[in-house]
């Protein structure tokens, strides 16, 4: 087998976030649990929803393309698959991902209808993000769009759970973790959210299950979820042997991993003020990934991830504003 | 004439910004005069140098649009008219602007091209804004466009410079100080850049003599460049006889007034960080505009404005963040 040209390649939902700040009151009035992510079926829920928001800002975002962005701004290279479709908000995506240094070249999809996915964010006044997701064209990402020679390039394939909902990303992710496998490289996988969880459990679990994660992320609510418990001992104690590496965030509380039976604990990083928790798990993630592919031990890759979840939680949106390869080197020396 | 039911209607090029961060070397490189504005005359340039920009934010912009936004943000009642093409970037022009409580009822263009506006602002690390826009759709505006009720109904008629570039708009502005002059409103109108100056000297300054004009706004550099000349004071005292009320911004130096041979000064408001000075001028006006609507005098709308500006220069984007009207209310109570 032949080195890897690329530390992390990522699939997942390409969608670009729209970010406006409102009160714990509208959140309520609209049924949201605050926190989680929604799905939004039809393109008139979406504009709905979207005519009720303030004013918002576009940025890219998408949970795995959060994470590759994150790993190209720590100088590490990436790779990105995911399905936009030919219009605006597409360009923006595939721009700003391409901008970042990140390998994309997943095609347009050219059919008018749905358009590029967007998630509407609705963030409060304690930087807390509440996620409604219209996946539009996401959700037609074919098992033929991926790269495999892409895939087979990168020393790690990242996946996110949230590629489950529709069935032809999940058909799709299934054929990318065969090809990953087939090349020796490791698969990562993260639970993406408690909601998404309760929809797949028995699938996340067979993948578990079945040998084809090497790592897996998730935070306190997902891991307790995901083996429907309410202690989070409990939980992580289940899941740890079922996987090579298990690596949880606990917000505040900062993060663990388990590998081998040996576990490591991380503080959080000290924050002035959290703004904005969008894209934190993602950027945690992005840290960790590239500690790991820099060779770093486990502890040190938790702290790098610490430590990018901590920048982006100070600003709005979820990439990266600034050089976090700086960061890293002045932590690191 | 029956009173006006808003305090200022604007019309102004509608657009969306896309802003990036830059070095110096990337504006010297592209040959750009930094701090000003400069039109991209075709969607291959606009493309081509889309390609060499950084991660982008979406927000949305234009000159006049951003004053009406931040009239809104202060508690005022606020109209605009601009064109947007009935496409991802209008559809997101126009959610933020009625977000924002501003009245905008212009239907959106149906030809597929060009497509809405955009200004690719590149920021430097001082915080200065270099920007690069693409009028698209925008420069389509119809005098037919015009809702004549609209402008009727609005105390002030604001106009930014800026929309006498293409022909189709300049012609509009022209019809719409008729009809703010026929409905015994007052018309402001902004100088908006110097570049855009030595484009249409004669016609601002034809627009002056024909008093047309009753709030003349501009900064240092415009003021100079409207007299051709580098002599800062003898540019004021040469426009200043030429418009009941001419307001004149100096950045860090503060703003003046002068109305009936009368002079008022105030320092600019102290600032932690300049992180963005797109908006600076557009928001300085928002407030100076809004005081003028609520009665205040010279000095407090030329101190709110100052407050506003303040507000925009220290975050990304130039439509404001926090809510102004508190922020007024605690200053004056």
């Amino acid at each position: 087998m032949s080195d890897p040209q690329y530390d992390i390649v990522a699939i997942g939902n390409a969608i670009v976030d729209v970010l406006a700040q409102t009160d714990d009151a509208f959140i309520a009035e609209e049924g949201m649990a605050k926190g989680t992510m929604q799905l939004l079926f039809s393109t008139e829920e979406a504009e709905a929803l979207y005519a009720k928001m303030g004013v918002g800002r576009e940025v890219s975002g998408g949970s795995a393309a959060n994470t590759v962005a994150g790993v190209a701004a720590l100088g590490g290279k990436a790779g990105f698959i995911g399905q936009v479709a030919d219009d605006q908000l597409g360009a923006v995506f595939a721009h700003d991902i391409r901008a970042q240094g990140v390998a994309f070249d997943t095609v347009a999809r050219t059919e008018a209808e749905p358009t590029t996915a967007r998630c509407l964010i609705f963030v409060t006044p304690d930087g807390q993000r509440t996620m409604n997701t219209y996946l539009g064209a996401s959700q037609f990402l074919p098992a033929a769009a991926l790269d495999a020679e892409l895939i087979q390039a990168g020393a790690i394939l990242y996946l996110e759970g949230y590629l489950w909902d529709p069935a032809e990303p999940r058909a799709a992710m299934r054929k990318a973790i065969e090809l990953a496998r087939g090349a020796g490289r490791k698969v990562a996988f993260t639970l993406s959210d408690t909601f998404c969880i309760s929809r797949h459990r028995d699938d996340f679990v067979k993948l578990l299950e079945d040998g084809d994660v090497d790592i897996l992320f998730a935070n306190e609510a997902e891991i307790m979820s995901l083996n429907e418990t309410e202690d989070f001992e409990a939980a992580v104690a289940a899941t740890a042997p079922k996987v090579p590496l298990l690596v949880v965030t606990r917000s505040e509380k900062g993060a663990l991993a388990i590998a081998g039976g040996e576990r490591v604990e991380v503080a959080a990083e000290p924050i002035d003020k959290v703004v904005d928790t969008t894209g934190a798990g993602d950027l945690f993630a992005a840290g960790f990934l590239t500690g790991q592919a820099q060779g770093r031990s486990v502890r040190d890759s938790l702290t790098l991830g610490a430590m990018c979840a901590a920048e982006i939680i100070s600003h709005y949106g979820a990439r990266p504003e600034v050089d976090l390869k700086a960061l890293a080197a002045k932590r690191f020396g």
